[in-house]
């Protein structure tokens, strides 16, 4: 994600508290209620870039309330606009790092997560800071309901490989897999801006569910 | 594997049965003292085709003892006239199918299972035939060591994305997963004649390996 300075970003995302939840570890284990103020599933995606998978998803999903987290002040706001644009109720975002889940989510709170064309860190060194490592993994496991489910994007064919293994080391049930998810029978797919992009250069996109047992 | 009338290669096999095993029922539980006379590790190829993979790993490996397993006569012969040529101790051939493997061998008899191209068997109403469909795992689990591991080569996007599914519902550890094998860092690789064609033809080769826990 190409970093712009954005020195106005800030500012705009104070003026939208309401859809950029501030201090959002204020909310733990009371989302539904006080957030959504509904009874519906929560579904997290992390690292949502300019949000046009979870404003998509949302407009397919009525009846389910979708929380984006993006770590970038000058990548949110985009998602913002976005999501302003749709005038979307069952949408909010978070300005945070994935990180900071935990404090953030009681144990349970979620129903699935999705994690679309993450930041590889292809280097061994940096196996850490992939969000499909084991000690997130762990973090996800907290605060997901049981049986809940990771779905997973990525045109990074290394990353894909790393996933796959990472989750079946954790003992998850892998589901779903596709490895050319553009050309399979697919029922519904929401593409992302990453997606677009590399689809349109020829890229396989890589795709699968893990659930936690 | 195209089939060819080959009425002579009955009697070719028959007259190497010290290669090509005949009653192979009747070693249960003693192949390393009776016929391979040793206590090295035993390694299985199922469908092995026209032997290829296994000479290769054969003359690679002196330490390891190989079987190689092919249900069709006029395949098998193939086998057995390159395993001939390559003068080879630490192999031998099974004109079995791969349905009758407990009865050939007991619990923990073996230490590795290789599949490479197994048929893909596309139709759902096949899934069955399939020789990573969970009751040809549970025969494996049974005469594979505690820890044995199956590894797995295919062409077949399709046959893969199944066996990934199969291997994580039956609990196993799925590991060293490649999406596009001629293309990553790899140490060791014996092709098999359908690896040689297929990725001539520019096709990916997948590979993993699954272990039982
Ligand atoms: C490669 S981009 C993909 C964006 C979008 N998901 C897509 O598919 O188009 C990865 C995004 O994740 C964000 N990100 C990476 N690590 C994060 C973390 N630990 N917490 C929150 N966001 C993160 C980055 O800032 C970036 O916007
Ligand atoms: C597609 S070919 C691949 C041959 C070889 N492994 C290769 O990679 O070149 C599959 C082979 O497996 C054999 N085969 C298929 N199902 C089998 C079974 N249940 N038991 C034994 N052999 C089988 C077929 O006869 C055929 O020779």
């Amino acid at each position: 994600m190409r970093l712009r300075n954005k020195p106005w970003a800030y500012d705009k995302i104070k003026e939208h508290p309401d859809l950029v939840i501030p201090e959002p570890q204020n909310y733990n284990g009371r989302w539904q209620q006080e957030i959504f103020k509904n009874g519906n599933p929560i579904h997290l995606e992390i690292g949502m870039g300019k949000g046009a998978f979870i404003n998509g998803m949302a407009k397919l999903h009525p009846e389910i309330n979708f929380i984006g987290i993006e770590k970038y002040t000058s990548v949110i706001v985009s998602a913002l606009e976005l999501t302003l644009e749709n005038q979307l109720t069952n949408v909010r975002l978070l300005n945070i790092d994935a990180g900071n889940l935990s404090e953030i989510f009681a144990e349970g709170e979620l129903s699935r997560i999705y994690l679309n064309f993450s930041d590889p860190w292809p280097k061994n060194r940096h196996e850490k800071r992939r969000l499909t490592y084991e000690s997130f993994l762990a973090m996800y496991e907290k605060v997901l309901a049981k049986d809940g489910e990771i779905h997973f994007k990525t045109d990074n064919q290394g990353l894909f490989e790393y996933s796959l293994e990472s989750f079946s080391k954790y003992g998850m049930l892998i589901k779903n897999i596709s490895l050319d998810l553009h050309r399979s029978n697919i029922k519904e797919n929401v593409m992302t801006e990453y997606e677009e992009k590399f689809s349109k250069q020829g890229n396989r996109i890589y795709r699968c569910e893990a659930q936690f047992r």
